[in-house]
C-alpha cells in the first residue's frame, strides 16, 4: 500500500512509464494562474474540473461558430530553435480567423497540447502564447489538455491543437453567397508562412527531417540549428526567425468592417485557389453556360522575399508556390465595389488584387 | 509553371515532403459523405469551408459547457491491432461524459487527426467510429481537422482529439455545491479502462515500447502483436480484446436523472481520489475544523478481471492503481438519499459505494 516502500524499483508505475501525475497537477496550477488573464465575465468556472462554462449573452439568433486547427509542422522549427511562445499565438490566431471568415466573433478557445517529455517550463511557455493572443482577440481560454504521450511523440516533439468556438446572429452570418461578377477581390497581407507549408520549407532547407522517428538517421540539432541560424541579407533576419513570424489575426481590423464583406477566404492549405474557390457561390462553368470565378492579378501585390527565397532554393514551380503557400496574402475579401472602398477608407493596407468575373472554363480561380 | 513537366523529379513538391493535397480534398469529400448521418436540425453549413457553423434554440439562461479530450496511448495498442473503428467512439464518449458532469446536453462535436502516413480507409474508419458515437448520443459532428505531419509522428503512429460543446440551462447546472455530509456515492460501471493507465499498462505487457520514435530499438509489431492476441482464461477474451472495449457512454442513461444528482465525477486520469476530491465543495479539513471527505467501501463494487491482471503482472500498488485506473467505476454520482434512490430504481446498475462524511484530515477521498 505504500508507493515508497523498499521494492519500488522492481514495481511498475505510471510516473515510471512516462507519466508523472504530480508533475501535471503541478502545471494545472500554472495554467490556471495564467488562464485567468484570459477571462470574461461570461466564463463561469474558468478550467472547470471535467469542462469550461460559458454563459451566453443576449443574442436574437445566434448561430454557433466552432473549428478546430493545429499548428502543423511549423512546430518542429519552433522545437528547434527552442522558441515555445509564438506557436501558442499561430494558433489561437489561426483559428480566429477561420471563424471570422463566417462573421463569427470569437467566444472562447480550448487547447490540446501533447508530448512524451516536454518540460513544464515549455509548456507554460505555450499557454502563455495562448493566453496573449485569446487577450488580444478578445476570446476567453476556458479549458484545454496537456497529455503526456510516451512512446507517441518523439523527445522533444509536440503537438498542439485548438478548439474554438465564436458566434454570429443569423442575418449577419458571411458566406458569399452574395457574390456576384464585379464584386473587387482585397487581399490582407500576411505577416509571413502563417501556418502552412512547413513540411515543404522544411525539406527545401532539411530541418527537422530524417529523425529517428522517420526511421532514417538521427537527426544532428546543431547542424538543423545552424541552418536556421542563417542570415539571409534578402530577409533582413535569419531564417528560423522569418519561419517563426506568427500567424497574423485579423479579427480586430475586420470587425467593424464586416458589414462590407460578402466573402470572406482565410488562405490556409491549399493556398489561394484552394481556399478562394471555397466561397464562391456558384462553381465554375462546367458545360456552356458561363460561370463565376475569382481572377486575381499576381501583379498587384508585393510576394514577400521568404516566399522567393523557399521558391528558388527549392525549384519550385509557380502553380505549386500558390497551391501551398499563402504568397503574401492571409485573408482575401469579395466586396461591392462600395463595400471595397469602405474597407480601404478604413483599412489602407487591404489592396484590390483581383475581380469576381462570369466566364466559360473549369477553373474557378485565376491566377494571372 | 506545368507541375508535371520533366524536370519535376528535381524539384521539391508538396506531395514529395509528405502532404499529398489531392488525396486529402479526396479524404474530405469522403468524411464529408459519413458526417451528414451525424447531423442535427441546427447545423447550417456541415463540414463549412472553414468553420461549423450550429444555430442554437431557445433556451432561458443557455450556459454553454465545452471539454477538448485526446484517447491517450490507448491509441497505440488500436494501431498494432490494427482497429481504427473503436478510438473514435472512446474520444466522443470521453467528451460527453466530461460534459455530462456539469449537467450538459452534447449538442456538437470537432476533431482533430493527425499522423504522418495513416492511409485514406484508416482515417475513415476513425470518422465512422466518432460518427456512430455522435449519432448514439444525438450530438452532430460539425467539422474537424485532418493533418498530415510528416516527422512529427512515427509510421502508424496518429493523435486523436477532440472537442465538443454541450448546452445546460444554468439553473439546472451541476457542479457539487450541495453536496452534504451523509450524501450517498453512487458508482456506475466503466466498460473496461475507458482511455486512461495505457501508458502504464503497456509498460506491464511491454506492448508499443522501445519503438523508433524512443530512441531505442526499432519494435517488433509481430512480437507485441502476439502479445495482445494471447487469449486469458480469467478475461474470456484476449488482451488486446479486452484494452480496446470502447470507453462507455452515460449520457443517455443519466439524462432522465440530472435532477436526481447533486454531484458527477467523470472517473479518467487520477482515478477515483483524484476525480471524486474535484467535486466536493469544501477541501478537506486543513486544521481545526471538520472538511467534507467522500469515504469509499472498496467492497462494495466488483473490480474488474482485467485490472487483478495488470496489478499482479506489473506488481503495483493499491495506491497506484487506484490513482491511474478507474478500477471498475466509470463514473461516481452524489445524491441524497432520496435521490439516490430514484437513480437505482431507474438505473439498477447504479451501486452504492460510499457516503459522503465530515471528518478531520487532510483527505478528501478515502478507500477502504
Amino acid at each position: 500500500m505504500n508507493p515508497l516502500d523498499k521494492s519500488k524499483e522492481e514495481r511498475a508505475t505510471y510516473a515510471a512509464a512516462g507519466v508523472d501525475i504530480d508533475a501535471a497537477e503541478r502545471l494545472v496550477g500554472r495554467i490556471k494562474e495564467l488562464v485567468r488573464s484570459a477571462g470574461r465575465p461570461e466564463v463561469l468556472a474558468g478550467v472547470g474540473p471535467f469542462a469550461g462554462l460559458f454563459r451566453l449573452g443576449q443574442y436574437r439568433e445566434p448561430v454557433l461558430v466552432a473549428s478546430a486547427d493545429g499548428v502543423g509542422t511549423k512546430l518542429k522549427v519552433a522545437a528547434l530553435l527552442g522558441r515555445y511562445d509564438t506557436v501558442g499565438v499561430d494558433l489561437v490566431n489561426h483559428c480566429v480567423n477561420d471563424i471570422l471568415t463566417a462573421g463569427a466573433e470569437p467566444l472562447f478557445f480550448l487547447d490540446y497540447l501533447a508530448s512524451s517529455d516536454l518540460g513544464e517550463e515549455e509548456k507554460v511557455a505555450v499557454v502563455r502564447g495562448l493566453v496573449s493572443a485569446c487577450r488580444a482577440a478578445g476570446c476567453a481560454l476556458i479549458g484545454g489538455e496537456t497529455a503526456d504521450m510516451p512512446d507517441l511523440y518523439a523527445p522533444g516533439d509536440f503537438d498542439l491543437v485548438g478548439f474554438i468556438v465564436g458566434i454570429v446572429e443569423r442575418d449577419r452570418i458571411i458566406d458569399g453567397s452574395g457574390i456576384e461578377e464585379g464584386d473587387v477581390l482585397l487581399g490582407l497581407p500576411s505577416s509571413g508562412l502563417h501556418t502552412n507549408g512547413y513540411s515543404l520549407v522544411r525539406q527545401v532547407f532539411g530541418i527537422g527531417k530524417g529523425g529517428a522517428q522517420t526511421g532514417g538517421r538521427p537527426a544532428d540539432p546543431v547542424c538543423q540549428g545552424r541552418i536556421l541560424d542563417r542570415y539571409y541579407p534578402g530577409l533582413g533576419v535569419t531564417l528560423g526567425e522569418v519561419l517563426l513570424i506568427p500567424h497574423r489575426c485579423y479579427f480586430q481590423e475586420l470587425k467593424p468592417l464586416l458589414e462590407h464583406i460578402k466573402g470572406m477566404a482565410h488562405i490556409t492549405g491549399g493556398g489561394i485557389p484552394g481556399n478562394v474557390a471555397r466561397i464562391l457561390p456558384e462553381g465554375p462553368s462546367t458545360g456552356s453556360g458561363r460561370g463565376l470565378a475569382a481572377r486575381f492579378d499576381r501583379g498587384s501585390w508585393r510576394v514577400p522575399p521568404i516566399f522567393e527565397l523557399i521558391q528558388k532554393t527549392g525549384r519550385i514551380s509557380d502553380d505549386e508556390m500558390y497551391r501551398v503557400f499563402n504568397m503574401g496574402l492571409g485573408m482575401v475579401l469579395a466586396c461591392s465595389e462600395e463595400g471595397a472602398s469602405a474597407v480601404r477608407r478604413a483599412l489602407p493596407e487591404a489592396k484590390i488584387v483581383g475581380r469576381v468575373v462570369r466566364q466559360e472554363g473549369a477553373e474557378g480561380v485565376i491566377l494571372r
